[in-house]
């Protein structure tokens, strides 16, 4: 079994790592670490509000009770020892002091933004570009790391990039117009959404969405030269806002495809798509990558979200579009707390099991 | 005082023409009708629940007790002896028979689809295409009417069209693509949208919500050519959906501008919108047509719809787009039911009666 | 294997049993029936939205594609010839005619409340009242039926009764006080609640359902004496309210006890409480039919709905209350669509399947 | 004009009391405080959110623009000379420490609970109770204050405490039990209720509000003895719940009364009452402190919370209740940030102001 260390164990984006590393086939929890305030607690007590007594859970899965006992180290001062993987679940702040001295000894796979952006790491989605786990070697190389940084897509990039993999591969890419409509579940907790601001409501400015977005999925859909990764040559231009809905983000989106396409043609390759390097053994990977419905009320994010455990990318009311040169329009759904998160990270770290970057 | 009669007024749209005429300074409500179910009651009695008692009176407002003691008449064979304009809150289906009927004898304001697409037809907003009141000569010389029917435009076409007038003179329009996030007002209430099905939720499909968008915009923002509209040649593409607000439409533009154009001047052009035709001095005219703001939180359906009590659009982030050419991008907010509906329509009554068309 | 018959099985209730009953070990759907107008076609045909062609499918899991290719019978004439036990999933009004006809020949277990307040028939919840299924004996020989009825409760009613049973049996009962935040799925669809309405609001009035509940709550807790039942003498007074929650009412009770007890042993019956006659053998049964929340932010319906799969009453915030004699006050979580409606008939299905009512 | 400081002006309800106050005809504000971090700025300075120059602004009625430009103080250096009236709206912790000092010298009228149970401290709802005002030169007294301390309700006992009024004089009463659905705005915001964690939910605990609504009820409901308050000899048990609801409290009320009555005189009197001391002449007083509905479906917190201005109680669904002894139950809806807040504590203003306890 290849030894997890959870750093940010106690917060939303932890604990769904808790849950999505129960009972997995490869991987334990072997170490929990947290702010100095938790540490040398139980995760019990680390998790306990001290004046009512109530647990601040925040998963709608039953808390985990296996790791209920184990005791929470300072992320500071976190020894790696019995560590082969560190899931860094912390802000992008901190993630920028501790994500590197974690990844001088052990291989680090972030939902942090801190280190996207950098050119010698690579933003994974296995299926999607699991050839930029190449990069890692360069990164190691270059930086003396015996480990890595490898972040995961902004929630909000992931079924998008996703959806336009197939079309780019089979016939290009010009442009992406996209319009999300996000959960809540995204801004986490700290502070979170309130129910005032949302209730009866769209609030149409995510700070900093737009650009994530737009350069995450030049990227992802990049191409891996050797050294370093030449962003997709296609431009994306997105307006974020966030709806009253719990999980489960919506994305309207224009594309214009490099060459004329049929709407038959889009939808059988978006159907027919399996991943870009035979990730169907992983024990994530979701049986459709892409689930496609012809029934023109769907996609729907309560009902669509949890399609394939939530990590499926479900799309429809796929249709031309007749303002840009070939273009097409569709909506999406994608989990942004299971795919688009802790369940897409442990995907990664599968991927990276298999091709033993991790072990 | 102009006398009206308000056809289909014990529904959602009826009781909102009753809500805007109230007190109104120009216009009195003369005559009510509905089908043939309420006709020979009393207002009140045709709008209450027979088992329970309660007023089926929809509007947050106050119900209006100034009527609720008139007669109702069946509106398939209304008397418009003492009427001199029919506001028309009928479905589309009955509207195709009824509304000729009422036309051959006086003006209908009609908020129906029904003859939206004929070519002697007008979709009047004032301030926006005053001057198409004049294709009304025309229909009725053409169907050889006394009065004419003249519709308003879907609540989704109205806060668009309006923001983008001020743009497409200064700097024409090449394309425009839009996602709509709507309010559940604007599918009323036969049956409406469950909340069983929107909690939690977004709906992708508005059936033939598209369709009406793209092309009332092209006509709206057309040409008088003195027999008919030269519809504007700029595409439209919209991707409508509805969402978990009770009112005001929220849509997300992108638009390509026919000549460059920096934000600042997009601005300012829509800051200093006011009317095509001298409407400020109409009793429902906006101080503002278009209110703009810079916080880029805004605009926010619940904070912004009410905006100028109902009338004005408002419009925020505006900002340049990287995918079309000369592209700019924005959100507006509209009230879907005050300006988008049975306020807009009495706008239009006002142009009307200050133009001569209706007396 | 039991056949069984689903009668209005297009409609949100009837699909719920689809879903209820599928892969369920002893029972399997034969013969499916609605009003007229399906009756003929195939079940997949049936509920396809002839405009659209949308399935009509109302659950939240997905549709059943084992009875897709069904034929949809007429349920006025329906031949109960190959059916071993009906369930109705009608309104009460049809009810009223077509139950007895069902049950001259067969056994009808009904969600509708027709039937529920005479005298020869039980109101049953497994687990609870089971041996007042000794009734439908009663019935059969008064009524000449070789079947009989048997309704289950209203779905608000579920709750309360599970809850205070094992109080009951404890410390016995004076008289009881309720209010409820009822959840939309028990309206249905027809018309059901708008989101219109319930958006930002509490619905203070639901009609009928407090009367039920106050008059089911004495019967199921009474006594079977042989010939009918005795109510329970404990007074019964309840508030029905409606909030914006898709599934799970939620129940605040106050109730005054026959004998002072502590808050300790009150948890400790209910917790303890595992069924009045051995249904832990049944297929539906839960582990628990109540579940005891210590943490005074439970039970919270989105996170105890489902609860033992829908089938336990969750309830938590068990204190003394101060004004009513012996006075303990709590609130409970009890899904009204699962064991509050199909599931709960399929529960009784399975008891008199066990005990031979049904064969 | 009286001199207002608002102590704690840039949370959300020292806004509240800068909309309360606009245009306020007995009261001007003189002097804004807040925490150490704002002092010296201007009041736009210190709600101006600094990384994204927004204005953190929380009401729905627009901003105050007449202080914007007013410096804000810092609150634990509050200096009053030119003060007549402190309206403090800060939390209880530094309250405890802070209104003391501000009473010193001057009047405190206070949202926070810091002193609300102590013997000399009344709590104050104008037309309720008046007279309890005369504790405050018992206060002055014996803690050798200029000025006093008083608090208003929290804003779930107001509407109830308002309701039994007028019920406690005609009839007088044994015992209340209550069941409350809050709306979130009585929450605040800091932290306030997450969006996440209350859409599709009932919260079915509210850290101790239920004490403090059965302890106050008795308080402003009791008897001046000369001396200090004799509370009213009723037992109040509540159970306080959390709903998706913007503003507005519901409340299911049952009370048993002291002598039996007819539900018509229960409407004639809360119909009737006009309050305990000639309010009507306040500037705030509404027209009917109670309005009561015969529709079974009011009152409903969206279409009920804003009547008379937000300053009436609205009851409903009055009837008989068969548990208690002369037994009747109803629900209510008022407004919480309106007379259950900042307006409250300015009607308490006015009538100290009337009385001269405030000059």
């Amino acid at each position: 079994m290849v030894r997890a260390a959870i750093v940010g164990a106690t917060g939303i984006v932890g604990q769904q790592f808790l849950v999505a590393l129960r009972k997995h086939p490869w991987i334990e929890v072997a170490v929990l670490a947290a702010s100095e305030r938790s540490a040398g607690r139980s995760y019990r007590e680390a998790i306990t509000d001290p004046s009512s007594g109530a647990l601040r859970w925040f998963c709608e899965e039953a808390p985990v009770e296996e790791v209920m006992g184990m005791p929470v180290q300072n992320a500071a001062e976190l020894n790696l020892a019995a560590v082969d993987v560190v899931f860094s679940a912390i802000e992008s702040g901190p993630a920028r002091t501790l994500e590197p001295r974690f990844a001088a000894e052990r291989p680090v796979i972030s939902t942090a933004s801190a280190f996207r952006y950098e050119d010698d790491v690579p933003i994974l989605i296995p299926g999607i570009n699991s050839e930029h786990a190449r990069l890692l070697e360069v990164q190691k190389r270059s930086r003396g790391w015996r480990g890595f940084i490898t972040p995961i897509p902004n929630c909000t990039t992931t079924g998008l990039a996703i959806s336009l993999k197939p079309i780019y591969d089979a016939f290009g890419l010009n442009s992406v117009i996209m319009t999300s409509m996000q959960a809540m579940s995204g801004a986490g907790r700290s502070p979170g959404v309130l129910g005032l601001d949302i209730l009866d409501n769209v609030i149409p400015f995510i700070p900093g969405e737009e650009e994530k977005v737009q350069r995450e999925t030049q990227k992802i859909l990049g191409a891996f030269t050797g050294n370093s990764i030449d962003p997709a040559r296609f431009e994306v231009s997105c307006t974020c806002t966030r709806v009253d809905v719990r999980e489960g983000h919506t994305e309207s989106v224009f594309a214009s495809t490099g060459k004329a396409c049929q709407i038959d043609d889009v939808i059988r390759v978006m159907r027919g798509y399996v991943g870009s390097s035979n990730e169907a053994g992983l024990p994530s990977t979701p049986e459709h990558m892409i689930v496609v419905h012809e029934d023109p009320f769907r996609p729907q994010p309560r009902l669509d979200r949890d399609a394939e455990d939530g990590m499926a990318t479900t799309v429809g009311r796929i249709r031309k579009d007749s303002v840009l040169p070939n273009g097409i329009k569709y909506l999406l759904v994608s989990h942004n707390t299971k795919m688009g998160a802790a369940r897409g990270a442990v995907l990664v770290a599968e991927l990276l099991i298999r091709d033993g970057y991790i072990s």
